[in-house]
């Protein structure tokens, strides 16, 4: 997803700015991952109410890329269980 | 994770800046997650190469929100089919 990608156009408020984000999901999908991305970025605020919006959205990104991880490892030991069980 | 937050101190650099993160992960893994952000912004400015930082740092976010969120649809798949199995 981007703002120059796919065909599908959602225009979204994400901390006080409008986006319009292309991509091949539907416009519902694009909006609850918006409003994701906008309340996790007014929590980490909160926690550090110095931060300028760009380091505040890169520490958003840091947080979720650290949550994706520890999914994907979540994930993978539970593929690892579900071969072991076949 | 966040520049306040936490024990554990790891400086990091993301789309040349650096980052002061704190948590109680491993600098390990800190240093793995923040790779992964940098090279997210990078592959996304290539393809919008007018956005500026902030905007390229949000949607950078949305990104990795939306793989989280299809991520944890195809967990929750693989839990319901482990416990159909038991």
């Amino acid at each position: 997803m981007g703002e120059k990608q796919g065909n599908e156009r959602t225009r979204v408020q994400i901390y006080g700015e409008e986006y319009t984000i292309k991509g091949t999901e539907s416009s519902d999908h694009i909006i609850e991952v918006s409003n994701i991305v906008d309340e996790k970025m007014k929590e980490l605020k909160t926690m550090n109410p110095y931060l300028d919006t760009k380091r505040l959205a890169v520490l958003t990104a840091v947080n979720i890329v650290n949550e994706y991880v520890l999914l994907k490892k979540e994930m993978q030991q539970l593929q690892k269980k579900l071969k072991e069980e076949e």
